[in-house]
């Protein structure tokens, strides 16, 4: 199974949707297919530029290691220098902070990633959470 | 005037249906602001990986010389050095064929721009079209 | 609103007033658009040549994601593997310390970015917040 | 004797009045110390965001070679594969078009060059040579 553009767009309605219920600040949601490669984008009136940047290194970063973005900061906390080559390796998309958070089928693949930025980490993980359970898809936050 | 996030679904989703109704190949659309930032993006199933980067190299390149990226393919006919020069020197986001369209607003600002890619360019260039005038804005195709 | 190549220059002729007049050490000072692109830029005589990058740096990563640098510092203190990843994920274009700038406009929308460098963080954001001030425009420190 | 930042000034108002006396579209003006290190930048209201970069790629790469940019654009003709791999070696800043010009001191010495871009070619180097003889040095267009 692959992630289609249908469910990337339930992902990002439905994760802005959490964040606007919320009352977070502005968010980007940037949905990855399996490979990496975006499949879908929005970032909303007021959220700065440089957050298509900061999701997909949180997304990107998720995916090219197998594991949701807050178990590589729990990783960065204890071994920081291997994060910090890890991410000079991976040509810098690799943000290790809550927000990128892995998409899972029923049966456990992994087939897409999901990040978020513009409010607090915490609330970044909280809609792209939403934002996958809403298209019937597993998060995987790390 | 900047464009917003209303106006960026409007075009990507006008685009996508043009491309569908011509029964164009499958689609990506990008959206970007003023300064060549993504806004919004989708891409439909079936299209290749590569298709943001094809997107974003002729919406950018368009929007840092000023011309839509028909312009530019122009341009490449008749200076191609320059316009090899000039790829390399904005970091390689300028790809000189048709498809990359200027967003302007009623006073002939550029308020950013649309990279479609997924057909040929003159496909393209038809959905991004479409979709810029189908959100009430001007398209500068070049 | 955009900001415009006038108020620029008023930006930049002030900020190096206030630094002369503070008897500041030689000032590199730029002012970005709100893409964060060069409108503006003077260096002045004894400034060391990577006061450009410096400045870039502070402003655009402050741009980037829309708080001005000295809240990128303390982002820095409590967080410094976040900082570290965003700055390679935003092609090293962030320097989180005091002196990069957001200019905001009456509505409160970032127009625009300042950054400075040539003397201490502190002494550098003075000259930017002057600049500004001086242009009728609202500086953001941060 | 090195490039002031007050010849600077000059140069860049009057290349900017020397356009717009001719009429020529909004222009960026860039000067470079003769390390190639931007000393003063100022890109007019209506000119695109990657005039920044264009300029750059043609004063840098004059400098870097030690001719005029109308000398590389010659080069290019009757060697191109030497200059598309200079490019690349040079980090991509080299453009071989007219409107990279060397500014020389009374004695021959390269002391910087100037960039402009925003209309043709020939009209960039027009303005150029004009800031550049405006101050009192010697134009070297290639």
């Amino acid at each position: 199974m692959s992630l289609s553009i249908a469910k990337a767009r339930t992902i990002i309605s439905s994760a802005l949707a959490a964040g606007e219920s919320a009352d977070m600040q502005p968010l980007a949601v940037l949905v990855l297919d399996a490979g990496g490669h975006p499949l879908a984008f929005e970032r909303q009136d007021g959220a700065s530029f440089g957050r298509f940047d900061i999701a997909n290194g949180k997304a990107r970063g998720a995916l090219s290691l197998g594991v949701g973005s807050r178990a590589l900061m729990a990783r960065a906390e204890v071994a920081p220098s291997f994060v910090a080559a890890a991410t000079a390796a991976l040509g810098g998309t690799l943000i290790p902070v809550p927000g990128g958070v892995i998409v899972a089928d029923a049966d456990g693949h992994h087939i897409g990633a999901v990040g978020v930025s513009g409010d607090n980490s915490d609330n970044d993980e909280t809609a792209a959470v939403a934002g996958i359970s809403a298209a019937g898809l597993t998060p995987v936050p790390g």
